[in-house]
């Protein structure tokens, strides 16, 4: 197990089953039929009543760049076993479809198709795991960091998470994620670099042991450092560290600009409170209270409860990992394919488990706002062909429970698809990441509130057309029968 | 927030604070202030008896390279505001220090040094958040694929997890992870070209959907693979996919090597036993039965339990995220350092958290080794001037609960670190993935069963010697006086 092919390319960040399929495809003359597949996810993360969408970056950068290197097509023949004519299609492929996909930022939910894939059958499949790796990542860690944004209001939030994160990608596509779903800062510095995230840090337990003392420790970072945050826990907080703080910045005065405290242990309730009255007695009213030590949106929430005195929020491991739920499980399924004559024909994958069954047909996910109260009604999955916008009133029904409806008029349609990739040529321009922390912190205010509460929200509609539930039954008929027809030979 | 430094480094894979940190080292003289750190973690992840420690090739890669770039430098200067002559000094940083290490596949445990540092301040600094996000990340994987393994005995175990991994990086070193930790397999066709791991797959759902038809789906499969196991859940398992496997596996006789059929959803139990039988009785009976869903170490002993008849297992979410405690929080703490006169002075780090307080001084981790039963007694961690094996009889006892003690003799003191890098040069050969695969293997012989229970297991003993003890409660004590007489100003 030592691999001479030490030279890295992503078009080998596959399952090796999408490239024996292609095999297969390309073998029988299908590999350029086109194809039509989708990816969503079919379980809301954390319980929580949205996610927000990201990766649609990285996934185009991606998608730009997919090709099987010389090193990728030598693996594939010594070591897999490919033979040399596939092998030179390979060389070829690139990705010449097209793609339609939400925004980074975008409020999304589950069971409605975030991104669609049209393209080439052997191009749709070999693409699938990456983009799946991608989405399912960044969707999940942006919606972590919304969750906690919510619960912390307009304090300051920072993602503090690398050295737990899984892997450096985590930490910096992580750190990115968070920025989408509204933080402020990290403190990983190739994420900055990287992104343009402004990064944040200030010192650690190990320079107050290195200089052996708080005092000492303080004035030297003071001499370098204009804006000060002092850590002040590595000893007692109170009886030393606060007072330690202080002392020092009452000597350097404007020489310097004493921004507050650190607290990395201990009951931060307590602790906040008490580190704030002494800040206070001191004179020191603006100095900020900064605190980490294995925050998420539940301690928040209760440290807030108890009336803590905190002013930024340091989250690193239950953010970065998305502790409580560390898979978003987004899925990419195929839905339609083009038959032997040219003409697309839809399909369905079915299941004994009912979530499993997928929704055939070139679909197009709207946004249903209703015009009086300018919140969303509900998302309304149609069949491509349709246009809720020219319904004087529509039907909106659960797609699980049907009995289970409202009709709703005056309303605008917003397909949320943007075409984001034309015949294989990128096509998006993508925004800042200001920009989509701006666009998802706006598109919260289309959601009621009851959507956005952390514990046990109500559930968003996500509902489907009577076209598209129709057309799902015919498939699921159609598969029934097949079933019940087959004969053994 | 857009960036003009699109290109990548790994000096920079680090927070921010350490960066200035270093900065009040150098500006002070202190930066070259020899130091020691100890990478360890509190507690053991998933409650499991052990774990299996990895990371250690990717560190000393990470190691060797270590510089700021041009561009890393720019990006400090310009965005960060580092000054001119700091910069000039960062330039010039490289590793030059020493690394002891255990070794890849080594069973570990909490509160044990897996790594000692001894290097420059400011170089020990700047290392610690890639080295913790490494090493958290391997080890945790490793681990969580050992007790997969314990469960499972001697059936294959593959890795199927990079759609659902936290990001890209955390699939392909997860997959190597996985292999350290005992598995036989990954999906990712990265990592094996880039680790020689071997990739397995066979054809998804989406194959048959596009040819409409098991039957015709397998066909084609078959005509370009020679070895064939055959996915059959699209439509119904039992009435459709395993009849069409059984029946153009006897269609295709000796053309094909019929490995066996792959089951990704239902009910694994019942359907795996159902299709046991059939392909039994098709005369199938080296037919081996691949299943996947979801799987973990707790539902494949419910699995075995009922009897399931699965031959391989392949595995992915709950493994390459670590599902249920998707980071391990190892810690790299400062243990000693040199002082103003030039010698070392052991230092630590006081906590209300218990388990947060540091155990001070430069040490090493013994494993003693039983010589009648050859069975793991337990770890001993001394100063490094101590030789357990010098001692006719050790006294082990609880570093916590002190008065739960053991004596033990003839004894073998197995001192786990390896002396990797030396001044700044690797000096270790990285064995292969099977010889780390290997030795975990072998070394779980060292332990008794109990340890090695997948629920509630027993406490392996890691103590501390005598004289690191008393080490520490002098420190402890120093500290507690320092609080004690301090005054404010």
């Amino acid at each position: 197990m030592k691999s001479n092919y030490k030279d890295d390319s992503l078009a080998v960040h596959t399952d090796l089953y999408q490239i024996n399929m292609v095999e297969s495809y390309w073998a029988d003359g299908m590999h350029e039929r086109k194809s039509i597949f989708e990816v969503y996810f079919r379980n809301m993360p954390f319980g929580n009543g949205y996610a927000v969408f990201a990766g649609l970056e990285r996934v185009l950068d991606y998608l730009k760049e997919f090709r099987f290197t010389e090193s990728d097509l030598l693996y594939l023949k010594e070591q897999v076993g490919y033979e040399e004519d596939f092998l030179n299609y390979l060389k070829t492929v690139r990705f010449t479809g097209d793609v339609y996909s939400v925004v980074e930022g975008e409020l999304v939910f589950a069971n409605e198709p975030l991104m669609r894939i049209e393209a080439p059958l052997a191009e749709a499949q070999l693409i699938e795991t990456a983009i799946l790796n991608i989405v399912n990542f960044q969707t999940l860690i942006a919606t972590k960091a919304s969750r906690i944004k919510q619960v912390v209001k307009d304090e300051v939030v920072m993602e503090f998470g690398t050295r737990r994160a899984q892997e450096m990608d985590a930490a910096i596509w992580g750190a990115r994620a968070s920025v989408v779903g509204g933080l402020e800062a990290t403190s990983n510095v190739r994420a900055g670099k990287l992104f343009g995230i402004p990064v944040a840090g200030t010192h650690a337990h190990s320079m107050v042991q290195a200089y052996k003392s708080e005092y000492e420790a303080f004035h030297s970072y003071a001499r370098r450092h204009k804006d000060c945050v002092f850590l002040v826990d590595t000893y007692n907080t109170l009886k030393i560290g606060v007072p330690t703080a202080i002392r020092v910045a009452k000597e350097l005065g404007d020489k310097i600009n004493f921004q507050g405290i650190r607290l990395d242990s201990g009951d931060i309730a307590f602790l906040s409170k008490e580190a704030r009255r002494m800040l206070d007695e001191a004179g020191f009213h603006d100095a900020k209270i900064v605190v980490s030590n294995d925050l998420d949106e539940y301690t928040i929430l209760n440290l807030k409860a108890q009336g803590a005195c905190v002013d930024t929020w340091g989250i690193g491991t239950k953010l970065i990992t998305a502790y409580d739920q560390p898979a978003l499980g987004a899925v990419y399924k195929i839905v339609s394919i083009e038959n032997r004559e040219g003409m697309m024909e839809d399909t369905i994958k079915i299941s004994s488990t009912s979530e499993k069954v997928t929704t055939p047909g070139e679909k197009n996910v709207y946004r249903i706002i209703n015009r009086k109260t300018g919140k969303a009604e509900g998302d309304y999955i149609t069949m491509k062909d349709e246009d809720p916008q020219a319904e004087k009133t529509l039907k909106m029904f659960h797609p699980v429970h049907t009995y289970l409806s409202k009709y709703v008029s005056n309303f605008d349609a917003v397909n949320l698809h943007k075409h984001v990739v034309k015949q294989g040529e990128v096509i998006y321009d993508n925004p800042t990441l200001e920009e989509m922390r701006a666009y998802g912190k706006e598109n919260l205010n289309l959601l009621w509130d009851e959507y956005k509460r952390s514990l046990n929200p109500e559930e968003y509609p996500v509902d489907l057309s009577q076209k598209c539930w129709d057309n799902k039954m015919r498939n699921i008929e159609e598969v029934n029968q097949l079933v019940h027809a087959y004969k053994e030979e």
